[in-house]
């Protein structure tokens, strides 16, 4: 599997994915699921991907070939804002689909893929889509600044008791390393290294970008010191000594 | 959905599972998912179930009709250990899907059912079992304490990190609490009032037992109280401002 996490706040978009692929639990390699395409002071897209890796890799090779060709109809370089680029990305997987889709089926093989796909183009606010294998996607809100993909239910408690549109950006990356980490302490298939973007609104650009692995100081502080604070958290709550010392009959016995 | 989570500890077990079954959104009811079987001083057994919810209910009115039966050949109150008992619920599911697999499968219905089996019988050190859709089982151990069904990822991080089997049944209570309140926040289909289980080991009685709500004072003070822990440990740990100052290069960009 893999986990993607991407946030889009007052202040910008931070963008976390790990790189851990694996088919079963004998295959398991490491390919990075982050795309960045900047044009600086233009455009800054970010994409990450999840699901069958053939899939997600074709998609991407084909999105690539386009802004590469300058007789290609559309590409990542050629639309004007983030709603058309969702479309374009929707569009391409759904040729993905068309190429690939019933040959997998015949296989017992699900056409399973989810992108994210952030960031900013001159004229417009910073924007965050979350792409479904139909190739339809959402859109973030104030309200929900937040998508993941993948692995995602171990590490989304503490983002939705955190995350605002007004969490600044070193929080959100803070909170989005945690978040990873708690993903990867439950499951095998979510490993380092991990992808890390951080676009600040209005620059058009990559503001910063870092490999996290096992060398990583931050995050192996992090790892060290979230366990031990959830658990001093943890032994300052009080025990549920009236539930225990509670005797009633439960229903129908 | 569903969420029950089931504890062997040294000092005995804790369960703990929702009541809220949904078919889709509209169909939303409370339906209990805990069963308590006692013959105080000579057995002790909890059965919580997860899954279609007309699978769950035939296999405990089975299990039941059995214990009612005097000739029956097998029952929960005639087996001899837990073992024994894991084997009858596994044989009694696969009896269920016997009656109903096909027909569920012609209208494209998975036969969805896991069971957690806890208890002490005479004779025995408390035990735990989660069994299968199809009647297969494994047991709890000293390294993996605990099991949880339904929907159970966003609610084990926490308990990856805090439970071991010399954890209080005090703590494990507050423990399963909090699991269960961030699998609430998390999951709409996962919802109260709960139902809590606890039997000290080699009591073979239950111990307490109380059903959890709105009016739960000790969980509303879990609810409120343990988000502004986590948010107080979040804001402890320093931010990550090296990284954000990271212009690493990303490869292949």
């Amino acid at each position: 599997m893999t986990y993607c996490v991407a946030m889009r706040l007052d202040a910008g978009m931070v963008f976390l994915s790990d790189s851990r692929t694996n088919a079963g639990v004998d295959h398991i390699n490491t390919f990075r699921k982050m795309n960045l395409f900047e044009r600086r002071g233009e455009r800054v897209l970010v994409l990450m991907t999840a699901g069958n890796l053939a899939i997600t890799q074709s998609l991407v090779s084909r999105l690539r070939e386009a802004m590469e060709d300058p007789d290609a109809p559309v590409s990542l370089w050629s639309v004007t804002n983030l709603f058309e680029a969702a479309c374009h990305v929707g569009e391409v997987l759904r040729a993905v689909y068309r190429h690939d889709g019933s040959a997998l089926r015949e296989f017992g093989i699900d056409f399973n893929a989810s992108v994210l796909l952030g960031g900013q183009i001159a004229g417009e606010a910073p924007r965050l889509f979350s792409i479904y294998a139909a190739g339809n996607f959402i859109e973030a809100t104030p309200d929900t600044p937040y998508f993941q993909i993948g692995e995602s239910k171990y590490g989304k408690p503490i983002i939705d008791r955190v995350l605002s549109s007004r969490t600044s950006l070193e929080e959100a990356t803070k909170l989005a390393l945690i978040s990873m980490d708690s993903t990867i302490r439950s499951n095998l298939s979510v490993g380092l290294p991990l992808d890390l973007a951080i676009v600040h609104a209005n620059e058009l650009a990559v503001g910063s970008w870092a490999s996290v692995d096992e060398d990583s100081s931050y995050f192996a502080m992090i790892r060290a010191r979230w366990g031990d604070a959830l658990r001093t958290a943890f032994e300052a709550l009080p025990d549920p000594d009236e539930l225990l010392a509670s005797k009633a009959i439960p229903p129908g016995q």
